[in-house]
């Protein structure tokens, strides 16, 4: 899984019919180290209620199906959680209450 | 999904048997942010009726068969959705109709 | 799918059963605009009797299996179709009979 | 599979059903001649115990759901062996009890 | 698929009970043109028997899980054929027994 900054959302009115109603959030891919962003894009379906801003991590390929909001239907990327943390080495990049 | 710009058309009269009849797009990856075509193309098979100079995403891997279009072929890629707009940080950076 | 010129051959007499008759193709990604290398190359299983020289693209991953010649074969790439000609903004890139 | 080192955790309290329980790696890929990481990362599943500092190798894409702790899930990245050594060219670049 | 120069073994005791018994190689991707490394590694499943200093080429992804070796198991790379010669542009850039 990567881990990236929730940064906005992308919005169609004509696409596949097995995908209406799927919130698309617009990823920023991230350092975990220095948390900034790396200007690498990509487009990813909800499972978890994350909004803009919130640090979440995004499954790709096959398994972005294995979620309950994107089973069966044409996904290849998934966010799956909201991070609260980031450590590294014994120190925390991350904390998202602070 | 990748953000992508249809810039054109590949046609193909000797292909496998099961992708006849399918429109293949030639996509030009984007940057959401500026909306600068990357120099990075990829051939996708339409699903949703998009026109060249549209923004779309595209879903690649085994999901690119989970379309009514692809389902069962030889896809690696499909364009799935027209983009209406895309918002960053409560501003758009894209609107179809402007 | 990625296009790609055919610029040679692979042969091996040690190889996995499996995938013994099949013709194995060397490619070289290019840029569909400039019609320019990459010297970016891969390995791709032939489905559709493509000769050196040929614009192709193939396709990636689990959907290289869903041709006749890869069906339940360790392949992650296999070429699908030969291009006859690229058309991007309105003019051809590229024409197979040119 | 790919080298890493495993450098750090994350934590999620808000994810997907599926995952809970699960401990996510955070690892940082190495070139396995240098040992020295090479500043990219990447959340892995863990399905052998490993702890922060050490050797290990991951699996990428549906592979990652094909361990006992992620079968099912949506995953696409679990580590599946720590390392003892890794030899090229006949010399260790890296011995664990050293 | 991709060609890679096998140059070493990756040892591990502690791993995913499914890969026990199965030989991980250290491969370095190679430019089939001048033949040289990329100093870009990759951890295989060994499929054919291949020996440090062979040139092979691997299957990736899903794929990885079609040889004998690695069906069913948590791979995502595996050699599945040692190359006997390259040809592009009608000229040898590899020959085995040369």
């Amino acid at each position: 899984m990567i881990l990236a900054r929730v940064v906005g959302t992308v919005v169609s009115s004509q696409k596949a019919q097995k995908i209406e109603g799927i919130r698309f959030l617009l990823l920023e891919k991230i350092n975990p180290v220095t948390m900034e962003g790396k200007g690498d894009f990509v487009v990813s379906m909800d499972s978890v209620g994350a909004g803009v801003g919130e640090i979440v991590f995004y499954v790709s390929g096959s398994s972005a199906r294995y979620t309950d909001v994107t089973e069966g239907k044409p996904s290849d990327s998934a966010v799956i959680a909201i991070v609260d943390f980031i450590e590294k080495d014994g120190k925390y990049t991350y904390e998202k209450n602070r």
